[in-house]
């Protein structure tokens, strides 16, 4: 399926993350469909995505509020609010059993050819999808909370969740402005929280061994690594601050990283030669050897933007 | 010393690094005088500061080109450069033999009440100012690349470094406009590398065992964490993801973190209820716990103006 396709999308679980979702579709263009098993929440409903998207608009993130509100309707059943939709983002609690019981229930009532994606942020989903009906049409679609603010979502299949299913949804999640990334398979905590825990791994070790407050620990992401991964991850990173390339920064400083890594119990295996030769390729395909120094320029020039738009939001 | 008594500064090396020092004070009104032992690079240096500043001006970060430009001046040899100065930064190659050798030269050519903070990135202060006289006046002052535009700077002091010497740096850089923190004794990498090598290890291995492209890995930072990571930092953004602050946070999810520490070999006792203990304490004493529902609004009003600013730098 093409992303045009998807006309109708149903929202399952309409709390904080269900309602930001509800914004990112309607906000795109696309009938929401909503329904909570919270009377009190599917009340709600309308009021907290109007206040949502007039912050949005008021940012310049959002141009026709009444446009995308009655592009919602709220469901008093799943059956109602799922039956005609192209995709289903579920949103309930984090809870096996409760994610279980709803995509059989979603399974039931789906069309055969939607696709259903779940928020789940720490369960993947061959432990909530194995008996729903249609589960080929099952993946983790998983958010930064709240998704309508912080614009990328993981992508993780189960073993039985069809390839084209992938696709679909990352086309989907690129037309409707999220920023889509496929984990090729299941890992507990996919990329993101892999790597976010992993840097705080080493800030709590940092902190419990009198290294550094919290405070300044903070600060060098705020004033140092924050603003650069704020618009170039950390392979681009490595690219950009050597000479040669990232092959040239891992030959460099693998050494001095490998110890740090080792000085913490981490597998020492890291920067394999294979792997920065992956890197390499999809870095060359990226940005071409003779457009580094351009690029770096763009990333000075991004980083003077920064900086003066934090100014502004100080003052 | 208070900063304003920090009135001349001297630069050290004047290749990248130094040249943005050199602009960082000469932008803040400092006097600046510059050596390096290449006649080429001290030739080239007024015009590498000229175009630095125009492009800060063009950004809005610099007000004042010609006024910052008289203040900076060349010097052919290291001792004119420093024998006047109150702040001597030091930006020589990373190598233990010269850094040695230029930390016994400014000792021989300071004020014995001038400061010397080195940019060395690698090398701790002890390894090479032992010899050096005044070396209780010394310690490392480590920028990113370039200073002028990320302004975070870690102020790692020897054992023989005065502790004054610590503060007296600390309240000057926060006056020239940069981000200083404190790394109370010497560790290989510091602070900002430290994270960053933990980040990066982990990055490497999901690349190497083919969970995700770099790209996408890439992507999880510039869309993901690094949005946030830009003006809350690690510790901020637990405090803000949880109703009853970073406690409540570590409660509800240490046990995951842990096993994915675990599974890359990191020992698991971080996130040990001491390290989270000082860090509740040092978040409540920045952030009521009463306003913490407020922060979280302010966080996502920056969230919604940072994409908004970088949707004007993409198109």
């Amino acid at each position: 399926m093409e992303a045009k396709d998807f006309r109708t999308v149903a929202i399952v679980g309409a709390g904080l993350v269900g309602s930001g979702w509800a914004v990112v579709f309607a906000n795109a263009g696309r009938a929401v469909r909503v329904f909570d098993e919270d009377a009190a929440i599917r009340a709600a409903l309308p009021g907290r995505v109007r206040g949502m998207l007039e912050d949005m608009k008021a940012a310049g993130l959002a141009d026709d509020v009444e446009g995308a509100l009655a592009r919602v309707s709220v469901f008093d059943s799943l059956a109602e609010a799922v039956g005609p939709a192209d995709y289903v983002q579920e949103s309930v609690h984090e809870r096996v059993e409760l994610k279980t019981a709803i995509a059989n229930a979603i399974g039931r009532a789906m069309r055969p050819e939607a696709i259903v994606g779940s928020s789940a942020s720490g369960i993947v989903a061959s432990l909530f999808t194995e008996e729903a009906p249609h589960r080929g049409r099952f993946l983790v679609a998983h958010p930064v909370n709240p998704p309508h603010l912080v614009p990328i979502v993981e992508l993780v299949p189960a073993p039985w969740t069809e390839p084209e299913v992938v696709t679909s949804v990352r086309a989907l999640m690129a037309d409707v402005g999220q920023v889509p990334v496929t984990v090729n398979r299941e890992i507990e905590g996919f990329i993101l929280n892999r790597l976010q825990g992993a840097l705080l791994a080493e800030a709590w070790a940092l902190l419990a061994e009198g290294y550094a407050s919290a405070a300044d620990i903070d600060a060098t992401l705020t004033a140092g690594l924050g603003l650069r991964w704020s618009f170039i991850g950390p392979f681009e990173t490595m690219d950009l601050n050597a000479t040669g390339g990232i092959d040239d920064y891992a030959r460099r400083f693998s050494g001095l990283y490998q110890r740090m890594a080792a000085s913490r119990g981490t597998e020492p295996s890291v920067w394999a030669p294979e792997a920065v030769e992956r890197a390499r390729q999809e870095r060359r395909a990226a940005v071409p050897f003779e457009n580094l120094a351009k690029r770096r320029d763009w990333r000075d020039r991004r980083l003077m933007a920064l900086r003066a738009h934090q100014k502004g939001q100080e003052g």
